[in-house]
């Protein structure tokens, strides 16, 4: 946790946001990553995002079951997600998201619109087509050496 | 719409996941997506994900708004979030959350795990260090030239 949290501070210092994490498996260090959602144009570059992006690539493999991801700040609604997509058997977390909150880091506003329905959200969302979409699934479930997850 | 949906259909043949996303702006296809998360080791790369990092690389930002995301399926929470994060104005979706369920693509699970308490959830997560945690969120707060968002 403590290499998470000097991520973080270092990053403040490299003109990224104060969010550090660090993926560990049997003791050792996978990978990093640190915020570069300014530096890079890239929303999704989180912390964790990136940790576990970096943490596959090394590992050659989609999931990181048996790692440990320390996280400098308690992970938003799309990087608790990512950890749950990329299986990761334990999550350790410092400061909270009350803390990231409190600098205008907060990502409550998510948490509360995943929750509504989405004739209640924020951003306008619309369904239709459906029929022709659901072609790609028919596909998918017909193929032979498809890799499944 | 057609277009996500085409590209969802010719990525199970390329090997991806039957996913496919086209973020617009002004009525002019900005990026696109397909999900690559086994075939690029990536859990991340869902095809929302995808297209988000594509389009904000195209346009030099970190924030979507105006723009709408065609996606050929009902985002996940990741993706959800992510398009939060972007600011996207606008989603349209066509196969339902359902739909990727009954092809073993569900996402229900993430979406019950984050309305669960901390304690009550499948990866075990505890919180430590946070008082050191926040020396980076002290050193954000003082920093004079930071970019926000």
């Amino acid at each position: 946790m403590q290499q998470a949290i000097d991520l973080s501070i270092q990053n403040v210092a490299n003109g990224g946001g104060p969010f550090g994490a660090v993926i560990v498996r049997d003791g050792k260090v996978v990978a990093t990553g640190v915020n570069r959602v300014t530096a890079n144009n890239d929303p999704t570059a989180h912390a964790e995002v990136s940790a576990i992006r970096a943490a596959c690539q090394k590992e050659g493999s989609f999931k990181l079951e048996g790692c440990t991801i320390y996280t400098s700040c308690e992970p938003c609604p799309m990087c608790l997600s990512a950890i749950y997509w990329a299986g990761l058997s334990r999550i350790c977390f410092a400061n909270t998201k009350q803390d990231a909150e409190n600098i205008k880091f907060g990502d409550k506003f998510i948490y509360e619109e995943i929750e509504r329905p989405i004739s209640k959200r924020t951003i306008p969302t619309e369904a239709f087509m459906r029929e022709e979409a659901l072609q790609a699934f028919r596909d998918w479930e017909a193929k032979s050496d498809k890799v499944e997850y």
